[in-house]
This record gives C-alpha cells, structure tokens and sequence, in this order.
C-alpha cells in the first residue's frame, strides 16, 4: 500500500501538497511542527484542514527555541518587512532546521510504516536556505534509505516549481486557499507586507488569479 | 582553528572518544540528550566529567517520548536482562534517534561554527541498529557537509573498533572509568546483568583490566 506522511506546516506550499498527496496515494497523514515560531496561526489552519479532510495529524513540539538565538521566526527580534535580500532573510535562519525536522518526521513514518515522506521544499527556497537545495534533499533521500530496516523514499515533488507554479497546480486541483495560511505575522489578515505576503501576492498575480484570503 | 562538538551520553564509548578529542583538537565542547531514556544516570556523569575537565557542555531535552512508544529505553516497559537477542535489543530501538540527535548537534556545531562532530557509534552497534551502520553513517557524513554554508566535517572515529578496543584505546589514555557510566538500570551500582553490562565486562576482561565501577 501506498502510504505517505506529509510534513505540513499550514502554509500554502505544503496545503497543495498535501492535497496532491490525496490524490496520489492510498493514505495519507500529517505532521505539522511547533518549534517556537511567531506565526503559530498557521498550525491553527493546519489541524483545522486535517480535521475537515479527515486526515490524521500530529502536532509535534520541537522546542528549538534553546538551540535558535539568532533567528527572526523566534523570539524577539522582528520579522524584516519587503523583499528579502539575502541578509535579510538570513535572520530566519535556523541552522539544520529543516533536517531536524525530517529526521523526527522520518522516525514517525517509519514508525507507521509508511513508504513515502513528502516535503513541501520548492525552487524559490534554494539560494538562501542551504537546507532547501537539491542537492541537500537528494543527500537526505538516501540517508533516510538507510536509517532503518523499514525503507522510506523522502520525496519533496516541488523542488523544481517556483510558488507561481505551485499556486498554478493548487488552482487546477480547484483548492480554496482560504484554506492555506501565509503571513509571518499571524495577524487578523494578511500584513501584505513581510516576505511572505509579497511572495504569496506575486504568485496569485503570475496566475490572474485573486488571492481570497487578501 | 580545529573545534570540535562531541556527542556525549555519560557512558563509556563517548567518554573515551570524548578524551580522544581533547588530545586531538584545540577546542572541544560537548552535547549531551535528555531525550526520556531510563538511565538518567549517564546525564550526571557527562555534567560531572565535562566539569571536572573544563568543558563546555549543553543538556538538551529532546521530549521524544511522545514519538517512542514501543522503546524499552523510555516509559514503562523492563529493559531486558542478558546478552541480547536481536529481538530483544529492538526493544530499544527509536526509529532514526540517532539521526535526530546528529541533527541538533549539528545546528549547535554550525551555531558554534566548530570544525567537526563527533559522534561515538562503535562496531558492535551495527548488526541491530540500522543507524549506526558504517554506510548511515556516510550519507550522513554527506548530507552535514551541505547542510549549511558552514561546513561541518562528521566523523564517527571509533565505527571499526569494537567496545574492547574503545577500552584499550582509553587505557592506553589513561583514563578513569569510574566517570563512565554504563548500565540501563541506573541503579547505585552497576546491576551486572543488563546487556549493556555485559558488554563492558566483556570489554575490561578482553584487555585483562578491572573494571573500576564494579
């Protein structure tokens, strides 16, 4: 049986594909992680689509905070406004975050026997966070191999589609991405203002589509 | 400038690899995992030994209970006694623990901007843990060394040698193992029954040396 765990944080990335992973598989299940960041409103969104998709899901807590000083998404500093330049968006950069994450994704899919882990990583990621590059998740794919008896393939299917792209393909499996959660801010709305609105923004412009959660 | 991180449980395999580091870089720091494992009692002894040698030293609680069940090495159930039989010894094992703790010590080494990470995976730990096998630990050695900017070079120096020739290699450094603690039980002293102190006997008696916690 086809069975995959996807890691979901909430977001829009991760909302289309967990929905193409409905599609493509026998059985589906979500991990979502709680590693201290600002914007915790986008777990909200994720526990409530599970529910109405009736997919299982764990909240996980990685309190990574300790590990994490000097990183914008937690604690105090303030999350940079505009268009990331790479400095900017260096402050929300956490060391090896993403392998931590995975690794304890990995132990729950082998744990519920799964064949596949899915990862929502895309190609607007690599240049600034080395732990979204191809080469970084291909490496990763075969030490996930390996690491038990039981065989996972780790999977990130948009490593090659820019977030226009992947908006594009959310669109034409008609998702409603009232149901996906972006802003940094975690505010009532969408700030339109932090990196993440105006990557958002621009990906429902590329498409002539209307973003409904703006 | 050399620098190295040493994972260190408490025990006997890290405890040597960890005075190893000492005779071999300039600057050496340690990490140790509190990750719900019955044996606490390795915890004090890694706080203990890193004080009395002057270094630097993390505790990091990792709540992998909730990831767990169905390991012997946390909860409720009884660590087996004797030497073990494989189906035994995967009583203990956590789906890709030791991935997961590589992974946070790697974001501290890369925080800490260390050289290397050192880990003390030795040969008896292959045939029943798939990660601790000399290939887990290669691809591993391969995804750390792009996971950041900053390179990390992790190396597991003792994966040929046998428990035997670890406590060869630290007799010959002189080492103390009254500072290394080894059963499962946690118990005042050792309960000479458990695999792990089995194992450690077996090490003492292989190099015709007493050991000094028995």
């Amino acid at each position: 049986m086809r069975k995959v765990l996807v890691v979901y944080s909430g977001g829009l990335d991760s909302y289309t594909l967990l929905n193409k992973a409905l599609k493509e598989f026998d059985e589906v299940s979500a991990i979502t992680f709680n590693y201290g960041q600002k914007h915790k409103k986008e777990i909200d969104y994720a526990i409530a689509n599970c529910k109405k998709l009736s997919i299982a899901h764990e909240v996980i807590d990685l309190p990574l905070t300790g590990l994490l000083s000097g990183s914008a998404l937690v604690g105090d500093s303030e999350i940079p406004e505009g268009n990331y330049d790479k400095d900017k968006m260096k402050l929300t950069v956490v060391p090896n975050r993403n392998m931590i994450m995975i690794s304890v994704a990995a132990s729950m899919a082998i744990r519920d026997q799964a064949s596949h882990l899915w990862y929502a990583a895309h190609a607007g990621d690599h240049e600034i966070y080395p732990d979204c590059r191809p080469e970084f998740i291909l490496k990763l794919k075969e030490v996930l191999e390996i690491c038990d008896y039981h065989k996972i393939s780790f999977e990130a299917p948009f490593q090659d589609l820019s977030k226009a792209e992947i908006v594009a393909e959310g669109l034409s499996m008609n998702l409603d991405y009232h149901d996906a959660w972006t802003c940094y801010e975690g505010g009532l709305k969408p700030c339109l203002k932090c990196s993440a609105c105006l990557e958002r923004k621009g990906a429902f412009e590329f498409n002539n589509a209307i973003d409904p959660l703006k």
